[in-house]
């Protein structure tokens, strides 16, 4: 139906005749004058009609043009020729194209928004189509295309095999995320929507494939928070007869070479880190090195002070006392230090203490008082504090005091305008093997049931299991945990023994993992993996906040599609042929 | 952990050390000398452990050797050297390596089945990864990579974007074959997992993207026949802006491609045909082509006759009278005969008529007595009989006798062996609009209510309804529709007349399509596609007759997948959570 694309006509094609396809951008009359500017995916190129000698038709090419409107499908065959005045904003800015002959293909009503407008992300929803034409949206997705393609070369290029895992699969014990959907052969049974394929990738490996790969949907069925969708993608991978360094130094490759590829961007080599180091450092298991802040613990400086909160916690096992430094901080005001405070309160501080430092070396602070003039130098010391700074105190339980303090980190980090420009990966390793639910008294996974850890011997594992290292890994990009994998336990003995630790007694493990238990036992090599979040890396590399723009048909936070209404009632028979009903309301 | 893979050791690595992963195939202890055949993904290797001087721990790997099982993982370093017997059934039958270390990975329980048993399909796909670590299964699975890698690299070449569209949306109009999924966020509302993302697809056509595609995962809840998977594949392609041949050219020459590619074979150009020429030649709207037997319309020739069957259709409105000659069919029984009759009554005929031409011209036929000896002889020089052969005929509604008369000419092409090797394919164009249900007196979508009708007038789609034809077509491979697609309404008013005349109503069609109708008013562009069904294509290029042979987990006829246990029971407090139940069995 045509012969370029709009956005691709430059002077080389001068005097030549064309045919494009497109879209009204705008259409301005200037009596007897028209001139339209026609987008394609490629980008826009003015047209114009005007009366010319010579030329049958051209009147009714003019009133055609003149009754164009906004988002009209067109198609037009007219002459390239170099514009009189120039447009420098867009490539096609030298040339023009004097229409012979414009078609209207589709007439557009009166548009519900216009491209220029931000009618609100509910009405962008709704019109997606629309707002999904517009130049910054289509560069936004071509970006995740180009990120994808990528990666699929990359890994085909390397010999893993891609294969698809089952969507409608079996129901899993940490079941309470599941989507389940009605079996309608099997009355009363459900399958589950798959949370990652994970079992299938493992099976995989026991099936002799030696290097697998998905772009694999997976989905979690949680209230969503800001930036979660009901359905994710992820990138999905495992690795036959290899060791934690194979598995990262092959995928630390591989997103250097796309981040190069795709954006130009050039990683480097990835730092590492235990995940004792971070917590220390950063207060975080994702720590964003773009800023250049770090928590400081200072139990040793604090013991002698006559602070209780601080005495409490100082070089006691299990505690934490710390500082975050924030230079120029002093500028803070008491309402945003309050602020500050209320923030550390949301990720669990119960106070938030301070050291402010004036330009010109005043100290505010209500814990100053309960430290020796001596002690509270070599406090100040000791976190480096210099005038102009504020200087932020953490105690309490290790993991709460970490947490808090990390996220004030981060909050002083973009507030005071310290988040460095460019790319900061990282390597995140030596992950606990279980955290200790105080609630429930029993070990939880930190990784998954089926991460190795880094002993080979159950009896140690059993005898050291609150402080058991796993073998699992994350790959962390700006403070964005945007890959994450372990090597997974290959026998069948370890497995149980995971298991029981986890409190999955043998007959729960039997019924519910019954198969892998038995693959394990039929010779199962050493296997390892990884996936990484696909949405968050399209938003990264797109330069978007949100993976809402990088998803051609997301979700609101209220779970719903605001273009086609799904979710949606059911007429009650269709109900009753997979054997389901609404449950009735409770009374309220 | 390895130097090399298994299957690669050859002779250019004689007098080098390697170290090998793998699984044991066979190992064979003869006194002291122990082989093992250790294999990997790209093959099988023989190692040797074998007494020798002066090196130390010898005997250590003999004893390990010698208690290897099926299937150990193992990791073996040893030297490769030149084989004193060559093996020449396999790649790597020059050498062999001498076993330096054995380490057992991970060793194996004694096998439910061994590889070279076939033990059934339902214990196959209970150990689906021992199942799938045969060669045969490896060679199958990994053509199917194969060849989803080859589309997607003909695709991303061309500029096609790869869009992933959602797998938890609406429940669409002919939702009885829907999967329904509660959703937790609204209660007594579902979402349903996608019959294909035809929709989205037209959409993103809207959209800008121009050019779509996606590797697509798609859900029927129906009851599963042999070959049928509750969850299957397609390449899902759209394209803007273009009409009919756009579609079928590119696609002609990637499926070309691809087949060339992946497994050496050149198509050729696809012969094209109208529906209503495969329906009266081949009695299909898929043909095999392979086979070389047509049927021919005796309407002409039988009308003389004093056989009512066939004059109370010949020549008649709706009604046909067709002949299928078997070249040697001669040779059929009485019995055979009647199987013949019974698979055709499975599709519909009533009886089924034959004249039989023995070696010698013996007669023997049911009908000849309804004929002048004139009138038969020019029957049977119609459809070109001579001794040997069987003429079956059939009479009665156009579909059915098309219907089982094109089952007729499939059973006696493989009975007889007409089919010929080689790649048949085939456009199979102007579908018809609608059928005319004759139960619910109205008419209903032959492809599905998008497609556009070969008119452009509403007036006239209206006025000859019955008879219109549309923009549809298939591709049709060995007898096998392996794609199938559209030009697609790109009009409002149009796609509401459409809906008008399959019966939906405009409050039906704005509730269930609303934003369809609405998108196609905001300038939507002209646009076509087509799905192609990759378990379809793999299986043909695997050279398997199931398609559960290039699926990783596929399920069974009764819609189970045996090594997961999917579906399953869930606990009440947990369908509470997505509010529902599990429905009262009525009492029976």
């Amino acid at each position: 139906m045509r012969t370029h694309f709009c956005g691709l006509i430059d002077a080389s094609l001068i005097g030549q005749t064309v045919t494009l396809c497109g879209w009204a951008d705008v259409a301005r009359d200037l009596g007897g004058l028209c001139f339209i500017d026609l987008r394609d995916h490629e980008g826009i190129v003015q047209v114009v009609a005007e009366p010319e000698q010579g030329v049958d038709g051209n009147a009714e090419v003019i009133a055609m043009a003149a009754d164009v409107g906004y988002e009209d499908c067109l198609r037009i065959t007219g002459e390239v020729r170099r514009r009189e005045s120039p447009n420098a904003k867009i490539p096609t800015g030298q040339v023009e194209v004097v229409a012979r002959r414009i078609e209207v293909l589709n007439k557009a009503e009166p548009l519900p928004f216009h491209a220029h407008e931000n009618p609100g992300e509910d009405i962008r929803l709704k019109y997606r189509y629309l707002d999904l034409r517009t130049p910054d949206m289509q560069r936004k997705m071509r970006t995740r295309t180009k990120l994808v393609q990528a990666l699929r070369r990359w890994l085909d290029a390397r010999g893993f095999q891609d294969i698809e895992t089952p969507i409608l699969t079996k129901a899993t014990p940490e079941g309470a995320r599941d989507f389940l959907v009605p079996a309608r052969m099997h009355e009363g049974e459900f399958y589950a929507l798959p949370q990652s394929p994970q079992l299938f990738k493992q099976i995989l490996m026991m099936a002799g494939f030696d290097r697998y790969y998905q772009i694999a949907r997976c989905f979690r069925d949680e209230a969503l928070r800001a930036d979660r969708q009901l359905e994710f993608t992820q990138l999905d991978m495992e690795f036959a007869w290899v060791e934690e360094r194979d598995v990262q130094d092959a995928t630390e490759t591989m997103i250097r070479d796309v981040f190069s590829e795709v954006i130009g961007v050039d990683l480097g080599a990835f730092p590492r880190m235990t995940w004792a180091e971070a917590m220390r450092r950063y207060g975080s298991d994702k720590p964003d090195l773009r800023i250049d802040l770090e928590l400081v613990d200072v139990d040793d400086a604090v013991k002698g002070s006559e602070f209780k909160v601080f005495t409490d916690w100082a070089g006691v096992e299990g505690g934490r006392v710390c500082a975050l430094r924030i230079p120029g901080g002093a500028s803070l005001s008491r309402k945003q230090i309050d602020e500050y405070a209320a923030h550390a309160a949301k990720f669990g501080a119960k106070g938030l203490a301070y050291i402010k430092l004036s330009e010109t070396g005043e100290v505010s602070s209500p814990i100053a008082k309960f430290f020796s003039d001596g002690a509270f130098a070599a406090l100040l010391a000791q976190v480096s504090a210099v005038n102009g700074d504020i200087v932020f105190f953490g105690a309490g339980a290790r993991g709460t005091v970490s947490d808090f303090m990390g996220a004030l980190r981060l909050k002083a980090g973009k507030d005071f305008g310290l988040v460095q420009a460019g790319w900061k990966p990282l390597w995140v390793t030596d992950f606990p093997m279980f955290e200790w639910d105080e609630e429930a008294q029993r070990h939880v996974a930190l990784h998954h049931p089926f991460t190795a850890p880094a002993v080979d011997s159950i009896d140690d594992l059993r005898a050291n299991a609150r402080t058991a290292v796993s073998r699992g890994y994350d790959m962390v990009l700006n403070g964005n945990e945007i890959g994450g994998g372990s090597i997974r336990i290959h026998r069948s003995a370890m497995q149980s023994a995971v298991f029981e630790l986890l409190g999955i007694g043998a007959e729960e493990a039997e019924a519910k993992f019954g198969f892998l238990l038995d693959a394990l036992k039929y010779g199962a090599p050493p296997h390892g993996g990884i996936a990484f979040g696909i949405d968050r890396i399209a938003a990264l590399m797109a330069g978007t906040e949100s993976i809402r723009d990088v998803i051609a048909f997301p979700k609101t936070t209220g779970a719903q599609c605001l273009m086609t209404g799904a979710p949606s009632p059911i007429p009650d028979a269709q109900l009753a042929e997979v054997h389901v009903a609404v449950r009735a309301q409770p009374e309220r």
